[in-house]
C-alpha cells in the first residue's frame, strides 16, 4: 500500500540518523502531515480533521516510533513502521500526552521543526505539557529536515514527473474547456475534472483569476463572473499524484489580446527563459533570482519571490529571492515563476516547474507557448 | 466576493468581543485557516502553502487588523476588513514578527487557541519572538472560538444544506459508477468527478476502503485493488461549497452480502434512528453517545467516537462521545456516525449529517437506505 519501497524509507531515516549525530541530538519529533509521512509513509487525508494530534519520533539510534491515534493504526501498520503506540483519541483528559512524554523518557535533546515555513501541528499546550513533563530540551531542526527533503529521490522525481505531466495534458485541453461567457467557477470545475481525467489523484489546490488584460491577485478562488473578450485567464494548479505535487500556471487571452498583455508575457516567457539558463548545480538561488529580475528589467509585485521548491507540499524551501543563499543541486525540484506588475491592480504570473541535474536543467512541466495564447 | 453579507461578520466579531469583555481580553490573536476565514471572510487555498504567516487580531473595541503578506492583500481588500497591514513575505529577518508586536502594543491579556482541535499555524519561534516582543500575556481562547463556531448561522447553515444535497446526489449515482472488477481508484476518481458534476466546489476529502465483508479502516486513500464480489465498499466524504464541509459516508455491497454484513449494516442503521430520537435540544452530546452505544450493544472500535460538529472543517467539536458534556442547541450541526467491529480487521461504518433543531433534527443528507444497498 506503501508509495514508496521500503528501502527509500530506511535511507531518509538513515539520512537523518547521521545528521542527528552530527548535531548530538537523541531524536528528532514529527507532528505535521508531511514530516510524518515522509519517514513512515503513512498517506491519509486524514490529517484535514483538527482534531487529533499525530506524533512521529525518530530516534538517532532506533527505528522510528509512531505515537498515533486509534483509528490510524490499522493504517500505520500497513507501513514499515513496527512501534505503533495508539491511544483511543480523541481522549481530552490524556490526547497523546503520556504516550508521547514516555516515548521521549531517556532522550535529553530533541530536534523539532520551529522555524521557517513550520508550523506545531498540535495543541500549544500539548507541546507545553509535554516539554514539562517529558524534561526534554526541544532544539530547532528545521534546516536538518529542509535538507532532507529539499534533494528528492528518483522515487520521489518520478512522481512529480508524473504529475506535471498530467497537468501539462489537462492544460492542452485548454482551447477545448474554456470559452468566452462561462463563468469562472465553471472553468474551475472543467479543470479540476479535466485534472482528475487526466490521472491526478487530487486537486488541492487551484487558484486564479481573470481580467482585461491582466488580473489582480493570484490566490484567489473563482467568482461567478462571466469570461468576457479580452479577459486574461489565469490558472494555477497544485494537483497531486502518490502525495506529490505539481505547481504551476497557465495564461490564456480570451477572444484578443491588447499589446500590453502580449509585451508582459513575453517578457516573463524570456524571464523563465533566463531562469532555466541560470538553474546549474552550485549556483545559488539569489543569483537565478537576480537573473529573473533583470530579465524583467526589476520591478516588483506581491508575490514575493520568482520560485520555490516543491514535493510534498505546493511550496517548499528554498525560496528563489534575493535573501536565499541555498546552492541549486542535483535532485532539486523547483518551480520558475516570474511575476509582473502592468498597472495598478493588474498583474501577470509565469510558472514552469525543473529539476535540477548535473547540467540543464530538466522541464518536468510542457513549456508554456513563447506567444500569450488566445482562445 | 465575499461568502457571506457583511453583516454576518459584524455579528461574529460583536459576539467576540462581547466574550473577551466577559472575561478581560484586549484582543484574540487567530494565525488558522478556519479563524482568519471565520471573522474576514477572507478565503483562498493559498493556505495550502506553509511559507508564510498569516495573521489575524480582533480587538475587544476595535474593527479586527489583518496583519499578512503581501501577496494576500488584494484578496483581503475584498472583504470587510479595512485595516490590512502586509508586508513583503516570504522575509526570513522579519516575516511579520514586527508588524505583528507593533499590532499587539497596548494590549496586556490576549486570548490565543491553545488546546484541544487547535494548532498553532506559525513556527514556534515566530511565536515566542512575538510573545517575548509584545510582552503580551496569552491566554487560551479556545473554548471561546469553540462556543461561537459550533452554533451555525442561517448563512452556514444553508451552504451546510447544500453540500449535503450536492453528496447525496453524488451518492444516488453509485449504481452507475461503481461495479465489480473497478479499481478502487478509479472508483474514487469517478466519484470526485460526480460530486464536481454534481456542484460541489472542491473534494478535499475522500477515503474509503473495500473488503469482503467489511473493511479494515476508515481513513484511508484508494488502492489498485479491483472491487470483488462480497466486497462491501465504503466511500466518506468531506466535499464543500464555500468553503463549508458535508461529511458523511455510504455502505454498497458488490454483486452480494453476507448475513454478518447485512446485519451490522442494520445495527449501524438502527443506532443512527436512535441518535436521530436523542438529538434534541437540552441533550448532552454524551447522552446521545449512550443512546447509539446501547442500540449498538456496547463494543468499541478504533473510531474514538460516534460522530462530531462540522463546518468550515471536516471535524469540530463537540465529539458524540462519552466524555464529551457539550449541551446540543439549535443550530449546531453534527454527524452521526456510529461504527462497529464486526471481526478483527473486519469493520462497517455508518453517517449521517444533521441540523439540531428545535424539534426533531433536520437531516441534511438523504438518510441512508435501512438494507444494505447491493450494487
Amino acid at each position: 500500500m506503501s508509495d514508496f519501497e521500503q528501502s527509500e524509507f530506511e535511507r531518509r531515516t538513515e539520512r537523518a540518523q547521521a545528521a542527528m549525530r552530527a548535531r548530538e541530538l537523541d531524536a528528532l519529533l514529527f507532528c505535521s502531515e508531511a514530516e510524518v509521512r515522509y519517514f513512515s509513509g503513512f498517506r491519509t487525508q486524514f490529517w484535514l480533521s483538527p482534531t487529533r494530534p499525530w506524533f512521529l519520533l525518530v530516534p538517532a539510534a532506533a527505528e522510528p516510533i509512531a505515537v498515533i491515534p486509534e483509528i490510524g493504526a490499522e493504517l500505520m501498520a500497513k507501513t514499515w513502521i513496527k512501534d505503533i503506540r495508539a491511544w483511543p483519541a480523541p481522549r481530552p483528559s490524556d490526547d497523546g500526552v503520556g504516550l508521547l512524554t514516555q516515548a521521549l523518557r531517556g532522550y535529553s535533546r530533541v530536534g523539532l521543526p520551529m522555524s521557517e515555513e513550520t508550523s506545531l501541528r498540535m495543541p500549544l499546550l500539548t507541546f507545553e505539557e509535554v516539554r514539562r513533563g517529558s524534561g526534554v530540551d526541544f532544539v530547532d531542526c528545521s534546516d536538518l529536515i529542509k535538507a532532507l527533503r529539499m534533494l528528492k529521490s528518483a522515487a520521489e522525481i518520478a512522481l512529480l514527473e508524473s504529475i506535471c505531466a498530467i497537468a501539462s495534458a489537462a492544460f492542452a485541453r485548454a482551447p477545448r474547456l474554456f470559452r468566452q461567457g462561462q463563468q469562472l467557477k465553471d472553468v474551475f470545475r472543467e479543470f479540476k475534472i479535466a485534472l482528475l481525467e487526466e490521472g491526478a489523484d487530487d486537486v488541492p489546490y487551484l487558484v486564479g483569476g481573470a481580467g482585461q488584460g491582466g488580473y489582480g491577485d493570484v490566490i484567489s478562488p473563482p467568482t461567478a463572473e462571466p469570461l468576457r473578450e479580452g479577459d486574461i485567464l489565469m490558472l494555477d494548479t497544485g494537483a497531486t499524484v502518490g502525495g506529490y505535487f505539481c505547481d504551476f500556471d497557465r495564461n490564456f487571452a480570451i477572444g484578443r489580446a491588447d499589446e500590453a498583455a502580449k509585451s508582459a508575457y513575453r517578457q516573463l516567457w524570456r524571464a523563465t527563459e533566463a531562469g532555466l539558463e541560470s538553474s546549474r548545480p552550485g549556483v545559488a538561488v539569489s543569483v537565478l533570482f537576480r537573473a529573473m529580475h533583470e530579465a524583467l528589467g526589476g520591478g516588483t509585485t506581491n508575490v514575493g519571490r520568482y520560485g520555490h521548491g516543491l514535493g510534498m507540499h505546493l511550496t517548499e524551501w528554498p525560496s528563489v529571492a534575493a535573501h536565499d543563499q541555498t546552492i541549486l543541486e542535483p535532485g532539486m525540484v523547483i518551480s520558475l515563476e516570474p511575476s509582473l506588475s502592468i498597472a495598478p491592480g493588474r498583474m501577470m504570473v509565469h510558472e514552469e516547474n525543473i529539476l535540477v541535474t548535473d547540467g540543464a536543467p530538466l522541464l518536468l512541466t510542457e513549456r508554456a507557448a513563447p506567444e500569450l495564447p488566445i482562445l
